[in-house]
């Protein structure tokens, strides 16, 4: 059940639903990065075993959401419903690891913000009493995106100083109804921002306004003042697209409060070269799950606004001359 | 609120949400279909004043969307949330869209499926008591379609004759909680069947033991018989696939009641030269919100179970030599 006041973007969850586990598995270049150690997995090459990178993603989905039960001692058959999507065409790798869980399964496309709508969507599932454990997850990875959206990385071709790395990263959370420990607390799913941005190696500048727009609804809605949360994540905006968050903070008369992040800054560090940062599902979800829920874990954090942002461009559109259509949810997860 | 009882794949609505209005447009071979007059619109031409196939499928979605709401003299802004898919790379259509429609959006990835996922999504946040107007929407288009999937209908590539020719069609529900008329009582989503079919070029005889799972599975946890329903339809299994699954029905012990029709054999004329049928997002969305709901309306049919079938592979996979994995999600529909 809701407590959504008429007209509010936002709504809040009167039976909050636990976080009862969740599992992160990172690639190599992720696993060396500043949170390295925070993952699950740090994974040794990019293939787990797989003759492409699609079906290598597949597999990074598929035991990411296998870990995520089994640290309650469960397996996958145990959860009745899995929430997941992915980057590449027709979110293939989430439909092949759905295969394989063969659980019921319904496919979400959000781009980056695809951790945080089925987070979102499990939360209300829960709520409403229609299940009792559902998994969110999503994944990205580094070859078979990047193919996809620009080019097969064997070309060499040179990065923009503005684009941001698309992360080989999984994360997966089971959600329960009731039990005790963090608790998805309210949610603001958002709206389409397009301000005729159409670079594609400058996401972050494009997703800025949509993360702006969703924050600043949610603050309004919950009768929050910005720093009410211990933080605020977005993913991923990365260096170029937070620094502009941090602008439209200032225009909006939010305060631009300390405890901003965003997932895209975090994941690598400055001297790997990934120029503005981190991108892809994978990214905000491996943060989430490894790292900032641990934090949370450890009451280092008690009050979290997980943002995810996803640039909906494709390729197609992007060469039909259109800009990128941008969105960011909201979810807060608190320790209570 | 749900009635589901522990261990079943399906939900019951205790509150079950009204379809309080709806909106079918197709394309012009549509249009001359045996259904053609029961649309709301039938298209004169395939791009809509776009200068793309893509651009013109987004306009069908949005216009369709609008309309649904129109019906009602409102304007889309007094909907909550919209839910919406396509089969484009990304969901382009349902991005496009959602950016002119400037409501809250979630994406949905079910492939023909989608409209079926959206109902069921739909219908849980109604009765989950987080929304009061949802809207739930797909389409497909003909010319963008094939030149993703398969061929640029400009090279004349001949059919098999199993394949299905995909429609230029859209359908748009919106579904309030509480209210009078047609509700959503019941809903099953379904597992990924994946029985190594690998032939893109029919997907009805890759997608029926999903159908066949699915309604199976409905039909034991709301333990009815398979004459229960007025109409079981699914969505889009095409002759091939559709007669396969009244094999299946034999073989699980259903009687292969006469109550059984497919909307890819639905939509369009033998004489039309489509081969095996219609699929398509947009197939089973236009079918539901033109002919069959229209029936519905007028006691015509009074429990509907429409189940929406969806081929989840990726041009990618294929070329990978993977088979295709399948998922059905029933909805059941009823005059109450």
């Amino acid at each position: 059940m809701s407590a959504k006041k008429k007209g509010m973007q936002s709504v809040v969850f009167l039976n909050p639903p636990c976080l009862a586990s969740w599992a992160s598995i990172v690639g190599p270049k992720e696993g060396e990065g500043p949170w390295g150690n925070s993952f699950d997995v740090k994974l040794s090459d990019y293939l787990l075993g797989e003759n492409t990178w699609e079906k290598a993603e597949s597999k990074l989905l598929q035991d990411t959401v296998t870990m995520a039960m089994s640290k309650q001692g469960l397996g996958v058959d145990e959860a009745e419903i899995l929430l997941a999507g992915d980057l590449l065409n027709q979110i293939a790798s989430a439909n092949f690891a759905a295969r394989s869980l063969n659980i019921p399964f319904l496919g979400l496309f959000g781009a980056c913000s695809t951790m945080a709508e089925s987070l979102i969507l499990g939360a209300m599932l829960l709520d409403g009493g229609f299940y009792q454990r559902v998994i969110a997850a999503t994944s990205s990875h580094h070859y078979s995106a990047e193919r996809q959206f620009r080019f097969a990385i064997e070309q060499g071709v040179q990065r923009s100083p503005s684009a941001q790395w698309t992360a080989t990263a999984s994360g997966a959370v089971v959600l329960e109804a009731g039990g005790a420990g963090l608790k998805i607390t309210a949610a603001t799913v958002g709206k389409i921002i397009d301000m005729e941005q159409s670079d594609v190696n400058n996401m972050g500048a494009a997703m800025a306004p949509a993360a702006a727009d969703t924050i600043k609804m949610h603050l309004a809605d919950m009768e929050l003042a910005s720093d009410h949360y211990d933080l605020i994540v977005t993913g991923d905006l990365g260096s170029v697209g937070a620094a502009l968050l941090r602008q439209l903070f200032v225009r909006d008369g939010l305060v631009p409060a300390p405890n901003y992040s965003d997932c895209g800054i975090l994941l690598y560090d400055e001297k790997q070269d990934v120029h503005a940062g981190a991108s892809g599902c994978g990214c905000s979800a491996a943060m989430l799950c490894g790292p900032l829920l641990a934090k949370m874990q450890r009451g280092e954090l008690n009050k979290l606004l997980f943002v995810g942002t996803g640039a909906l461009m494709s390729p197609t559109t992007s060469f039909q001359g259109e800009s990128i259509p941008c969105i960011a949810h909201a979810v807060a997860i608190e320790n209570i």
